[in-house]
C-alpha cells in the first residue's frame, strides 16, 4: 500500500509529460504529487488544471522559482517576473487539486552571476527578491518556500546552502508567505540540521519535506546523484522524527534526479519510491513510537 | 617574488619526492612547505629529516592523521596507532625544519564505516579519538589540526563538515595540542565562515590556513576539484581578512588536487603557485588596510 501522505515529485519520472504523469502516480496509489512548471506550461495552466482536477490528486509544490541572485539590470527582471508567473501557476495547480493541496513554490536561489566571486551579495539579492514578490505570494494564497541545496552546488546553483540560512533570510517575511524546504540530500549532512529543524517548526515555516538519499562515489554531474531512499547512506529516523515533531503533518515528496532511474520505466520508479519510502521513512512519521518493543 | 609567508603543500606536486619536492620549493623562492607522510616514509625519517635541514625551508604542517571513525576493534586500534606514529614524524620534520617551523598534524576525519548510516556516532568517535591522542601528542609538542571538509565528502572522507563543528569537537581539549584548519575550499560557502574564523581566532585555534580555489563544474573525481588561488570563484579577500583579524601570522600554504596541475612540471607549478597567491591571497594578508586609495 502507498503511504497516504507520500507524494511523488514529477522529477523522479522527468520524461513523463503531465497527463502520464498524474496516471502514473494515480494508478500507483499515491494521493498527492510535486509538480514542475514546465510540463504544465507544455499543456497550458487551464488543461493542467483539468487533468489535475481529474486525477484526483492532490498537488504537494510546485517546482520552481528563484534563481534571485543577478544584479538589478534586465535579467534580474525578467526572473522577478517569471516569479510572479510561477506564483499564478502555483495557485493554480493547488486550486485544481484535491483537498489538501498546498500553494507552495520551490524556490531555487541561484548561483553566482558569470565571473562574479560576491557570495555574500549574491546571497543579500535573494532576500531582496523575495522582498519584491511578498505582497503578490500573499494575494495569490501562495507559500514561496526556500530550498536550502547541498553546499557542492553553492556556486553555480543555490547560494542558499543550510536550513539556518534559509530561515535567517526567511525572518523579515510572514511564515504563510516564505518557509523552507527540508530536503534530506541537501541537509543530511549538516551537523545543525535537528536543531534548525526545530527551529523551522516552532516558526512555523516547513513548507515541505522531500526525501531522498545519498550514495558516492557520485556521478561526474554531481546534479544526478540523488537515490531512492534506503538506497545510500542517510539514516531517515533523525530528520523525520524532528519534522514530525516539529509538527509538519503535510505530504512527504521524493524527488530523485539520477539518470538511470530516468531511464526506467515511470510506474516501476513509483512502485519503487513507495517500497523504499516504507521502509526508510515512514516507520519515523509520527511523533510517537513506532512499537513498543525499540 | 615569492611571498614570505607562503607555503607550497607538497601534495600541489603530487609526483615529486621528497628530495625533489624539497628543492623545487625552495629553487623557486619559497621559504616554507607543507609535507605529507608518504614521501618521507618513503625515504624514512632519518633521512627525511636531513633533506629537510639541508633544504632551509621551513614545515608549515604534516598532512596527515585522522581516520577517525571506525567503531572499536583492530581497525580502529591500527587508526589510533598510525595517530601516534604521524605524531612522531610531524614532531621530527618541524624539528628539521628551519625555524619558524610548525609541528602541526592535520587531521581528516574519516567517513561512515562500511555499511553504517549513524553519522551522529561517527561524529562522536572522532572526539573520543581526539581523547586518546591529547597526551601523547601534548608530549611531542605537536598539535592536531581538525579540518574540515567541503559536506560532499561527509560520507565518505570526513564526517566533520564546517568550522564550527571542528571548533565544538576541539574545545574539550587544550589550544596548543588541539586546533582547527581553515581551508578556503572547504568553507567559504559556509554562511557562518567567518564568524567561525573569528572564534577559531578567539581560542587560539586557527593551527593552519590553507587556500585554493572552487571552481565548476566538478570533475569527474571531485577530490580533484581543487584550483589556483583566482582560478575559480572564491573571494579570498573576506576570509584572508578574517584570518588575519583573528590573529593568525603563520605561514600560508595552498594545497592543491588537481590532475591537470600534477601533469604539469612541478617548477612551473610553484611559480604558477606563487603568482596566483600574490594576486588573490597576499594582498589581505595584513590586519591594515592594503593601501590609502581602497
Amino acid at each position: 500500500m502507498t503511504h497516504p501522505r507520500l507524494s511523488l515529485n514529477q522529477a523522479t519520472i522527468k520524461y513523463a509529460d503531465l497527463e502520464t504523469a498524474l496516471r502514473v502516480t494515480a494508478d500507483a496509489g499515491y494521493q498527492s504529487i510535486g509538480l514542475w512548471r514546465e510540463p504544465v506550461q507544455e499543456v497550458g495552466l487551464d488543461a493542467a488544471a483539468a487533468l489535475v482536477r481529474d486525477s484526483g490528486l492532490r498537488v504537494s509544490s510546485m517546482c520552481r522559482g528563484g534563481f534571485f541572485t543577478p544584479l538589478e539590470g534586465p535579467e534580474r527582471r525578467r526572473a522577478i517576473d517569471d516569479n510572479r508567473a510561477a506564483i499564478d501557476e502555483t495557485a493554480a495547480m493547488a486550486g485544481a487539486g484535491a483537498a489538501g493541496s498546498r500553494p507552495v513554490l520551490v524556490l531555487v536561489a541561484g548561483g553566482l552571476p558569470d565571473g562574479s566571486r560576491d557570495l555574500i551579495g549574491a546571497r543579500e539579492r535573494v532576500g531582496e527578491a523575495l522582498g519584491e514578490l511578498v505582497d503578490y505570494a500573499a494575494s495569490a494564497g501562495v507559500q514561496l518556500a526556500i530550498e536550502p541545496l547541498h553546499p557542492m552546488y553553492a556556486s553555480d546553483r543555490a547560494v542558499v546552502s543550510t536550513l539556518g540560512q534559509a530561515l535567517d533570510i526567511a525572518e523579515p517575511f510572514p511564515a504563510e508567505t516564505v518557509g523552507v524546504v527540508v530536503d534530506t540530500f541537501h541537509v543530511w549532512w549538516d551537523p545543525e540540521v535537528l536543531t534548525q529543524i526545530e527551529r523551522a517548526g516552532a516558526a512555523g515555516r516547513i513548507a515541505s519535506y522531500q526525501v531522498c538519499d545519498w550514495a558516492t562515489p557520485l556521478p561526474a554531474d554531481v546534479l544526478l546523484s540523488r537515490h531512492y531512499p534506503g538506497d545510500g547512506v542517510i539514516d531517515f529516523e533523525p530528520m523525520t522524527r524532528a519534522v514530525a515533531a516539529a509538527g509538519y503533518t503535510d505530504d512527504v515528496e521524493v524527488e530523485i534526479f539520477n539518470q538511470e532511474i530516468w531511464d526506467t520505466d515511470a510506474a516501476a520508479v513509483a512502485a519503487q519510491t513507495a517500497s523504499g519510502f516504507e521502509t526508510a521513512v515512514a516507520p519515523y512519521l509520527q511523533t510517537a513510537p513506532v512499537s513498543a518493543g525499540r
